[in-house]
């Protein structure tokens, strides 16, 4: 298989036009923000682009770092704003967690802490893989009373942390003290960009800001599975 | 004046013995948590070493990374305990930051936003600075709705960010905006400590955790007031 990315980094001469370009390359990948859509308003001239290099047989991929939703979720909005593109066309850094914890064969009988929202649970369910946290630790709140402990699950194997605007200090001490406490505990970042655009009208902090708390408390490194990572490349190339 | 700290990196040859160390020190500094109390316990042997010190008329210094309380709380808290400490003996970094607003000068017409504890806010409003933020902000939620934009205070001319239970997005998408859209605004960490001991029945996330988020949403770094920093150790030994 050949993409854009091995292709251009290949070549050392400047392809002649365009015409050259997509005729050299079989795989097309796409950011979405930005590129395909801005907020919830389709970008210019994209339905052309895309149906041209369909017509010429090329393999696209629509990859967001963007953990909020799931690849079915995201299929959705590509429909909504009249584009039909298949679960297997996304790669959302959603569904990245999920194939990273499958590729290293994560035990099914661990369990998965999230921070983040409903894309990566629907992800990590499809996946088969058990989890807790997520929107529903949104609400919950400390009393630092003396004496006051926080348990947690000692069956935690994995903290994947991705965009949350439900963030709180709950979340913050529960994958904490998982992470901290429970040997060999994973800590997986969707992705740890500054900026996001959850709606087209302003800059929004991103997912980096949940991943920096993170390493805030642990001092620990994460590893991560959206753009840009070599996880995310590998996957694409081997599929 | 003389002072533990450069007393001990002055000095290549071990000292012979305790007295020769008191005898060479004017001014002792502890750390609180773990030396003086842990959590709300006084530990032992406290009460009669500084009785001892005091006796010897040197000069003491309680410091703290804890902002969530002002110096004044932090006063009751040796009172409760037992130990007779004045405010002007306590360095608690909710008072570093406003000590370094002071230092440098930081206008009085500009305001400060504030990531934080009651601790933080005391010492503002003693020092004479304009605040806002802090507990008040930690109910207040983000509807994303498209085209929502965060309206935020263009004379914000600082951010300030200390351990804060009450951590929300509507906090860092804040607190980030002033640090990038308001030009010269200040970046300002009480600390960046990993653990915090709000109980003593296990490690909490630290102060780090709140400073990192903005230093993954802002991709800047912190001017750290608290401990270790050159600030802490220059306003005491010119105080």
């Amino acid at each position: 298989m050949e993409s854009f990315v091995t292709k251009a980094s290949a070549s050392a001469q400047p392809l002649k036009n365009a015409d050259e370009l997509i005729d050299s390359v079989e795989t097309f990948i796409f950011d979405c923000d930005g590129v395909i859509w801005k907020g919830d308003k389709l970008i210019d001239g994209v339905p052309e682009t895309l149906d041209m290099l369909r017509s010429k047989g090329k393999r696209l991929v629509f990859v967001t770092n963007n953990s909020t939703k799931s690849r079915k979720q995201y299929g959705k909005k590509f429909e909504t704003l009249g584009l039909t593109v298949t679960e297997e066309e996304i790669f959302a850094s959603s569904f990245a967690a999920a194939a990273y914890l499958k590729s290293i064969d994560f035990p099914k009988d661990k369990k998965v802490y999230v921070v983040g929202e409903d894309g990566i649970l629907k992800e990590l369910e499809l996946a088969g893989f058990q989890y807790l946290g997520g929107p529903e630790d949104g609400g919950k709140k400390i009393e630092l009373k003396p004496g006051f402990l926080m348990e947690h699950d000692k069956d935690v194997g994995a903290v994947v942390v991705g965009f949350d605007r439900y963030f709180n200090y709950y979340k913050v001490q529960y994958g904490t003290l998982c992470i901290r406490e429970n040997p060999g505990c994973l800590f997986i970042a969707t992705n740890r960009d500054a900026v996001t655009h959850l709606t087209d009208a302003q800059e929004w902090a991103g997912g980096g800001s949940m991943v920096g708390a993170f390493v805030g408390s642990t001092q620990r490194e994460p590893l991560v599975v959206g753009k840009p990572s070599t996880f995310m490349m590998d996957y694409l190339a081997n599929k």
